[in-house]
């Protein structure tokens, strides 16, 4: 018997939920990115306690376990590349809310959007607002410290986790802080965890800052000829005393995209496009929109929104984006750099005429102002030699993201499908830390070995075609 | 030649600025907490360099560095208890406002306030503001997470650092993240910088978060006529829909206090007040203030202020809080304990009853909503048994603090003042791995020793009488 046969074993008499069909292994051997790798079984966690559980037995066996929760990730990083266990905390899934000091107490497998919909419920929110909030675990949020679309006024999930627990490497359970918005007690460890994507212990609970509610909202949405005027645009917001907790950057290409796909929703030609969403009280909502389209008025004539259908009219621009851009080719290969504001221009002309010199398609929207942008390479996967150009293409463009002063990733993480990326963004005496804590707290590199720390070699690999995931 | 005095010989000749004149040891001796140990000597850096250096030889001859901004922390963090080097970085003090991506590139001797004040000349700000915000530096700041009035909104030094660099105890420098709003590239060692006072590296410069500047403040005072009303009234604000960036609660020891010191500000007799801020768009503001007043309307009649002079009425009553309470006696134990928001009148009951039982009075002001904090036991110092009963009542104090769900320091840090109750914090699992860290970065131990890590005993020590400190 294998070790991860033993180790199975264990924790079925143990009496743990534990899975090794066909359906079951398949459904664990993927994120969004659709790369499939089978584990050897899967763990249906309850509670704290079958992770504990699960991890004295891996490291007893020295099993590698992946941990995972909606699996709705970006970079393969729930996804078991050397097999083994493949735990599941979507059936952590409690969320209970404290009103009084606004706080939420929710297990790793709890849904981004539904921690949101019980805080609407007391008045309160939960700001983090990744787009894929309506299936993403919290667990998984915190594993590769997600944005969002509000993470501009807000931050990202880092900032609204106040404490949390998790399991170490060889089973035994740790806290980090108290649910306090104060808290300055020695060593944080709690930071440690949020980020490093389960590799160097078990997230299972965690206690979040909740926001009161904003009384209103107000969307804004401007189309610019070009670009390089939107670039302008951008910058002039970002040096006006304005505060949106939504501001979305579409490029020309997506937003012929946007048009080609959405005969209804009135799109201009040749157009960029900034979308920005301000909340408060009413009042103030009106008075940001205005100074917003005021601000842009050398470049463009904004229309803003205040009822909720208006507002989704032009939400629709934005929200259809990323489907859209498949008119471009039925592949991409994308990623979610962050670049300085200063230098877009810089950037995205490199990135362009790239490009066109691989005879690839480069829609761009992201989330401007915090400089988080998803750029894309469409080809045809009838095409043969298209996937080794975007590769290529992406390669020469995340270093050329890095030498201005940007980052391989600003909320998707690394997993296995940028670890090669690595050396590139951090330097020799930076990885050596990261090593020796990941060694410090993870001495048998059971915990979601084979993601950030090592190089892994995707060329060879493709995704999953036609596979449909419940976010489709 | 001993360690110290080899060190010592190696940075003069290296050209760097040190002291060991009896005033400048004096002046690198203490912190606001008073409590003096000599240093062998000070080296002023006047760049990453120099502190580079510092610590290669630091390192070479095994000396203990204790670092220090301008000293106005109040756990003893920047004292250098068991001697050494104090590496003074108030001279690496430059800043730098990019208003396009909204970032501040602060070196780590910065004063808090100047970084503010060069901000808001671009329309933005520094939200974080500890009440020695005119005189700390921005280093300490990040030693200790410095919390501040606005925390309650915008939270703490740590949400606002976006990325650091930092030398280690061998002397090699470490960049940790980017300027940029969102960055998930794994494992994030930034964090383990902040917090940490000095133990696993030494911060020297740092890219800080600017928010746009409100346009607008209003600031609300309620009187209450006892303790209980006004812990009714914190508890009906944070289930209202109210955002307050300040929210001070005051006790009616403490508003008794400021009554008998400054008779032109109208203080009524037996009251505990509440003293909220508002910022953002004018109406904005005043529709929270009456909304703020309208909340607390079944305890209290709350007046509000928009008008610079009239605010500053109101404030005047916090403000001169912690200087008035040496009506109550002429020294002082205080801590600056987190409490959960559910538990204030289990944990004042038990801490009012114990400062009548020692014969001590027990003034209260902090920083409700965010739960953080300032309690006192004042003593005469003419009573001789007055400090160790007052060092007796804190350590229940704090004892009934962390049994109640609450944190020993909010915004203070640990210090050596402190170190006695980390065991009582944290669990042995959380220590051990703090330790292991430790060692891991700093594995001569020549970091701030005698800090958070080991026990100090400190009955023995009393802070020094008379000294007059800059910001007194």
């Amino acid at each position: 018997m294998g070790q991860a046969e033993k180790m199975l074993k264990r924790l079925v008499e143990s009496g743990l939920d534990c899975a090794d069909d066909e359906k079951s292994l398949f459904a664990a051997s993927v994120d969004n990115m659709r790369y499939s790798f089978l584990p050897r079984f899967v763990v249906r966690a309850k509670s704290g306690d079958d992770v504990e559980k699960t991890m004295r037995a891996a490291y007893d066996f020295e099993v590698p376990v992946t941990v995972r929760g909606s699996g709705t990730g970006c970079a393969g990083g729930c996804v078991p590349t050397l097999g083994g266990a493949v735990l599941d905390l979507s059936g952590i899934d409690f969320i209970e809310i404290d009103p009084v000091s606004r706080v939420a107490h929710v297990g790793a497998g709890a849904v981004t959007a539904h921690i949101d919909a019980k805080a609407n419920g007391f008045g309160l929110f939960y700001a983090p607002d990744p787009s894929s909030h309506k299936y993403s675990s919290i667990g998984g949020n915190i594993a590769c410290n997600a944005g969002g679309l509000r993470a501009l006024k807000y931050g990202t999930t880092r900032e609204h986790v106040l404490s949390l627990a998790a399991v170490l490497a060889d089973g035994r359970k740790i806290s980090c802080g108290l649910p306090l918005k104060k808290y300055s007690v020695g060593q944080n460890l709690r930071d440690m965890f949020i980020g490093s994507e389960g590799t160097l212990g078990i997230v299972t609970e965690a206690w979040l800052k909740l926001l009161p509610l904003p009384s209103a909202k107000t969307a804004a949405l401007a189309y610019f000829d070009d670009d390089g005027s939107a670039f302008n645009g951008i910058e002039r917001i970002m040096r006006a005393n304005l505060a949106p907790c939504v501001l979305e950057f579409m490029d020309t290409e997506t937003v012929a995209c946007v048009r080609a796909r959405n005969p209804g929703l009135s799109v201009p030609e040749n157009a960029a496009a900034i979308l920005a969403e301000f909340d408060g009280e009413r009042n103030e909502t009106l008075f940001q929109a205005r100074k917003f389209a005021e601000t842009l008025s050398p470049f463009s004539d904004a229309e803003f929104a205040v009822e909720d259908s208006a507002m989704a009219k032009l939400w629709e621009v934005r929200r259809s984006a990323s489907q859209s851009m498949y008119e471009l080719g039925d592949s991409k290969i994308s990623q979610d750099i962050v670049l300085p504001n200063g230098v877009l221009r810089d950037f995205f002309s490199f990135y362009k005429d790239l490009g066109r010199s691989k005879k690839l398609a480069t829609p761009v929207f992201g989330h401007a102002g915090d400089g988080n942008y998803h750029i894309h390479f469409m080809y045809d996967s009838s095409d043969a030699g298209a996937r080794a150009r975007a590769l290529e293409a992406m390669d020469a463009s995340i270093e050329k993201a890095v030498e201005l002063g940007g980052a391989v990733s600003g909320e998707h993480g690394i997993g296995f499908l940028k670890s090669k990326y690595m050396p590139l963004q951090h330097g020799a005496l930076e990885l050596e830390l990261m090593s020796s804590i990941k060694r410090l707290f993870d001495p048998k590199n059971i915990l979601n070995p084979g993601k950030i720390y090592a190089p892994s070699d995707i060329e060879g690999l493709s995704p999953l075609k036609g596979l449909k995931l419940p976010w489709d």
